[in-house]
């Protein structure tokens, strides 16, 4: 691995291996793009002398497709790389425009477009259908053949960091009650991976290679109340027990980064059709953790999930929908094949039944007001190193009276 | 009814009572907003000197607020009525911005942040439970408790005149078959009125009084391809099926050109919870009109409709989900308690098993490619005038090959 010049950063799982960018401000200055590396972030628009980088979103960089992300990223490995040539003559000039991230507030990185949420996980989707239809099926017959997925509200994607206010919805006690508006019983999480997609389509036109049109991965909390969900959700899909809030990493970790975690994907039977099948492997050898108040609850694998995100995106565009710059897609609920595994509260307290405890002696069913769940990952880099994916957070507040 | 100076269109259902928004181009210049008076737009930026209508979209209008959407219509109406002082001595001026309809492009009126489908039609929602869920009830429990409805795609939201390509997908000739990749065989339209959010929110909060937050409504089409929902709605709702295009009309009504058409809505048993209650009338005597190929094959009544727009908004935010300036959210079909009344293809031939015939000899089940589909509306206007809301129009084309 290339070292770099920057104070500490080797040490840290944010090298030059891994250089994610995000958007950051300083008190009483507007926000602007930014790669962290180490415990700093580097302010691109002096650096690369590009005003695409002085806006308050990711967007414009986005929208100049995979070549300029390439370029850009190599140039940035050679001017943080500690032999580098180029910096011998500037350090000084590079260092006044490295700021450490704790003098740095950090925005939502994307000004998103579309959103839309898959359900990729068969470990998930076969507990979920045993939770919310017992006595079915658990997996519906199309699961199989193609990956499902359903728009969310892009306007209430957060960044990391953001408060999650408790919603109130209808809920049912029981089926056959009279529903009520309450505050939601059951806040759940998913943690999931996120993707972004830089290159736009054209109406009527399927996209074409994936990381011609991805540029990268973010980690989400779809933060999720159970039970206004199991009693909105037919026949038109979750709506309110989704909508109002859906995390997102302050960091969006380039497909570059990534090249060392990429796996083949999951094996598929029935084999699916033409336009879903993989040419390259896509797979990501991602590795979750989910933290409860401090404790690790769950350690979700991405890398066992069934659709893999080059399939997503040929699946969401093959009717002729258009990509914009920013949208996002995320995976669904990242759930392995055991309860330490997976990646939702109602997964592994079995809908409350089996509660988790926690090393301070309280146990969750669901989230409680005041909580805080954090969600991060990390990925093989290169030479047996790792690289961290920027981590996701929200900490819980009562339901306004 | 107040007349204008305007050359014919005292004559058309476009008054001074009805002044809908829009955004316009001439060739070769860029977009601004204008109003529609009879069959010219009126160039607002340089009539109002306000730099806000010299934008590709209303949105920086419609973030301001009722107090100014007031304002700036009684200003218009001032302006454009006959016997106006102000006139008399700016005539010449204002006609010099008065552009005849035939020499502009119409564009989308507004960049729309989120777009929301509802599901608010009784006759609607029950005659597609039918089809769809044979043997079932067709309303579930929760339909008469609350609106219910899902997240569109708002990127292929598109203005009226906007071709449409007939989507590919996966879809099964009948349960338990193999899925193909297809051309949909079951292209559809739904007839709807959609409503346009001016004044945002902020997230955690709900909304508050509709006409603060509403500015206007449009017309939509929300073109859907049955065979493929049907293989892919559950069970997390429409997605493919729709996503491929969403048309609306170029021209936003507000809200006060609509208060004559206000009437009470449908009575509703059991009776909501609270905080759907109506405070006022917000049903909207809106009729409708669906043309084929130029035969009239519908009309449906907006009336008749069970849940009403201020429900709609206030159940979408009960969870503390924001509303952006631009968010769109539409009725859901609408169709009435006969087959004339019904506002889709696969309720007027009830699935294809009675087709409806043009008058040219033709039948059709569903769309075919080079098919037309117009939808047009009127509504009450002061003194017994009618007033129409823009129209909304697409044509078919093929599948790419």
């Amino acid at each position: 691995m290339t070292p770099t010049w920057v104070p500490g950063a080797d040490a840290t799982l944010y090298t030059v291996a891994n250089l994610p960018y995000g958007v950051f401000s300083r008190p009483g200055e507007p926000a602007r793009a930014g790669v962290r590396i180490g415990d700093h972030v580097l302010d691109l628009a002096p650096v690369l002398h590009d005003e695409v980088f002085a806006t308050g979103s990711l967007n414009g960089f986005l929208a100049r497709g995979r070549t300029a992300w390439r370029d850009t990223r190599r140039l940035l490995q050679r001017l943080l790389a500690a032999d580098a040539k180029e910096v011998s003559a500037n350090r000084a000039a590079l260092e006044s425009h490295l700021i450490p991230l704790r003098q740095v507030r950090l925005h939502l990185p994307v000004e998103i477009g579309d959103y839309v949420d898959f359900y990729c996980s068969l470990e998930h989707a076969a507990n979920v259908g045993r939770m919310f239809r017992p006595g079915d099926e658990p997996l519906k017959p199309n699961w199989r053949r193609l990956p499902v997925g359903y728009h969310g509200r892009s306007g209430t994607v957060v960044v990391s960091g953001t408060p999650i206010t408790r919603p109130r919805g209808q809920r049912v006690a029981a089926p056959g009650d009279e529903p009520v508006l309450a505050p939601t019983a059951k806040l759940d999480i998913e943690a999931e991976l996120g993707f972004i997609v830089g290159t736009p389509t054209r109406l009527g036109e399927s996209a074409g290679d994936f990381a011609d049109h991805v540029f990268g991965v973010t980690l989400v909390n779809d933060w999720s109340a159970r039970d206004i969900q199991a009693w909105e959700y037919v026949p038109l899909g979750p709506f309110l027990g989704k909508s109002f809030a859906t995390s997102i990493s302050p960091w969006v970790t380039p497909l570059e980064a990534l090249e060392d975690a990429r796996v083949p994907g999951r094996e598929q039977d029935p084999a699916p059709l033409d336009y879903l099948r993989r040419h390259e492997p896509w797979g990501l050898d991602v590795s979750m953790e989910i933290m409860l108040n401090g404790d690790q609850v769950s350690s979700p694998p991405y890398r066992d999930m069934y659709w893999t995100p080059d399939q997503m995106l040929a699946h969401m565009t093959v009717n002729g929908a258009s990509l914009r710059t920013g949208d996002l897609y995320a995976s669904g609920t990242v759930s392995g094949d055991e309860p330490s595994r997976r990646g939702s509260l109602i997964e592994i307290t079995w809908n409350g039944a089996e509660p988790v405890k926690l090393s301070d002696g309280q146990s969750r069913a669901f989230l409680e007001d005041g909580d805080t769940v954090t969600i991060t990952a990390t990925a093989p880099g290169p030479g047996g190193t790792l690289i961290a994916l920027g981590e996701v957070t929200g900490t819980v507040l009562p339901t306004p009276a």
